[in-house]
């Protein structure tokens, strides 16, 4: 295992320090518990807070900022971040205007945020995210995985809180999204936890793991590699299969890299994967191409398609200003 | 090899159709010949033309739009553009106000572009950027090689050029830029050409190649792995060195992924970096990090280091909208 650290197991803390002095003029991180906040919070404003294992950077930390996440917690690699840590995200980030949880939906993430929500004294919600089509149950979920479209909902549900809508309309439309919204991904490679030190799981040169989670869980089934072309074929006809739209639907579709897989290779997933839904009479209006919930190295990618309405495309469009998500 | 794509030989051609699909509200792809152009050129100022082999995503493609290029022309996978796409972009985005070059110094880059150039019917000029400090010569070569800052010298020169600085003005300080700017890299893995099939080199699982190149080409030196204090440790002693900055000088810091390691790995590089730089007596007051100047999926990192006048920081805060940089 060749990795940039020093003691893997300060890796995280290490790699949060950098992050703080990289985006010293966006954010704040407070170390101890571990958690980032976004630089003059607005305390007029629900506040929204999510978290989850670290090592599939920039979610969540990375989307911290004005338009989009008030805190975010990391965990150690691939493991849940604490109650603790929560509960002080939500003690420097929250007011009367209450505080939304975004929780993927893993069994220690959604223990520990329930927690946390029990020892709350300020008024809450959670929106619990799970747009992962492949697969309904496995040994880290408690059925559908909260993967890329996670980011989805934390923007289009950043900017509506970010514009003035009070928590039951936040949690509404995180719903709503999430429900809107599904994902699913390939690996060519496995992962190497930092404090492990060995590949997640064995994959051989010629075979891909078709439905993959984000931490190397197992996916549908494993397959001899293919050509991309039928690889988006079966993401799409699952995706879709799922998310049942109309003809003439707009769309948002997001190509995200796990971690190992070149740029190009990922542009060239968007072309054949917006060709499928064109074939499919769905409009793709929105895109967004790039590693942003990633698995470590991992070599694979994954694709989400989000059914837009109006506003959801108007909150999608709205100002972010974070350190992996600005425009 | 394992790779999202259909036939190796159209990965570059179909990669650039889902850029152009995914972005095109900022830019125009044009396909025979092949280069990319913002949308709307603006065409009273000096038009910032770049190119290169692709395989380096987002770099230069990804830097079109407002404040940074004009045009881009791509070649094949880590091998030159040739003369006649510079000219089509040259004739899509250029003008009386003239046309500057910004071009990697490596042999089939520097003979294409100046091919280019003794065809040109407008004003013109060119900066070569050559800030690697790891090796003065090799295959590829002709002299320091141009990597990671190149981005850096693309981002201040368009500013200047969007505020409207004359060509002679645009190409005195892109000079200035490179002159200031040192990068050095560092590999743990090789990548793979995709019509190649096979990893451009050798590397064994202990091993790290130091001053590599961005094409894959030979370092300083082949070295036993170590922790990252100790890599850190000696790219900034070779870039301090080459840059040899007074005490309290304000500087750009820049920590670039080749492609196939963690943004954590990164922030903990930017960390280490960061505070080399303070141990030197220097002022880190900007940075990036994160992919932008990659080696396909080689797992490795690079420092950029650039002496920051009070101008150029000013044109680095200026404002970029492009796909793959903006604020």
């Amino acid at each position: 295992m060749k990795k940039f650290s020093n003691l893997p197991s300060d890796l995280v803390y290490e790699s949060m320090l950098g992050f703080a002095a990289a985006h010293a003029r966006l954010v704040n991180v407070h170390l101890d518990p571990l958690f980032v906040t976004r630089k003059n919070p607005n305390r007029s404003k629900v506040a929204l807070i999510s978290g989850g294992g670290s090592g599939h950077e920039p979610l969540h930390t990375g989307f911290v900022g004005v338009g989009m996440l008030d805190a975010a917690c990391p965990g150690q690699v691939f493991t849940s971040p604490t109650p603790n840590q929560m509960l002080a995200a939500a003690k420097a980030v929250g007011s009367d205007a209450g505080v939304l949880f975004i929780v993927k939906n893993y069994a220690g993430d959604v223990m520990n945020f329930q927690m946390a929500m029990d020892m709350m004294d300020l008024e809450f919600a959670s929106v619990l995210v799970n747009d992962d089509v492949s697969f309904d149950a496995g040994a880290h979920t408690a059925g559908r995985r909260g993967v890329a479209g996670t980011l989805v909902v934390e923007k289009i549900v950043g900017a509506a809180a970010e514009r003035g809508d009070d928590l039951a309309a936040c949690k509404r439309l995180g719903d709503q999204v999430n429900g809107r919204t599904a994902s699913m991904g390939v690996a060519f490679t496995s992962c190497t936890v930092p404090e492990a030190g060995v590949a997640t799981f064995e994959i051989g040169p010629q075979e891909m793991e078709i439905g993959v989670g984000i931490h190397g869980e197992p996916g549908r089934r494993r397959a001899a590699f293919e050509p991309a072309g039928a690889i988006v074929a079966e993401l799409m006809a699952a995706i879709l299969k799922d998310l049942a739209p109309r003809k003439g639907q707009e769309v948002l579709l997001h190509v995200n890299g796990l971690g190992g897989t070149p740029l190009m290779e990922l542009y060239l997933l968007y072309q054949l994967a917006n060709e499928h839904l064109g074939s499919a009479g769905l409009v793709p209006v929105r895109s967004l191409v790039g590693n942003y919930t990633t698995s470590l190295e991992m070599a694979g990618a994954s694709l989400t398609v989000t059914l837009l309405s109006e506003e959801m495309k108007a909150l999608w469009d709205a100002p972010v200003v974070t350190p992996s998500l600005r425009w």
